[in-house]
């Protein structure tokens, strides 16, 4: 079965108050030097062969439901294991 | 800058319900023959050069903080770009 990975981050002009809650805990912690941007990562298993068709349809799944783009910036790659 | 990606997904023989109900959502608008596990992506900016030394206080990081390895797994990696 192969497997597709979307990455889903908040865009660079957008502020992420996750990512800057971590970032301070990390730092509260003793790790310094650390700034962390959190997002979303989604393991979608594909029935059958992922042409290039059936990733377009990913895409266009990612455009729809996973990924809010007025926010949010979204990858789609194939994994590679 | 060097950046540093954690990602933290549900251990397999977790049950994971965002997962579950983002693949039901994506069958009801009619993206059918995918399953969907959902987890979370840190992009890690860090401050000089990444050394084994520091990559192995990130490994310590997200155990601690960043990912709960009771229910998750989480990997570690230098961004390629």
């Amino acid at each position: 079965m192969a497997r597709v990975i979307v990455d889903v981050m908040p865009k660079p002009e957008i502020l992420d108050p996750q990512g800057k809650a971590v970032t301070g805990a990390l730092q509260r912690l003793g790790f310094t030097g650390l700034t962390v941007r959190q997002g979303k990562r989604f393991e979608i298993d594909v029935d059958g062969d992922v042409t290039p068709e059936r990733l377009d349809e990913i895409r266009d799944a990612a455009e729809k439901l996973l990924a809010n783009t007025v926010i949010e910036a979204f990858d789609v790659r194939v994994d590679a294991e």
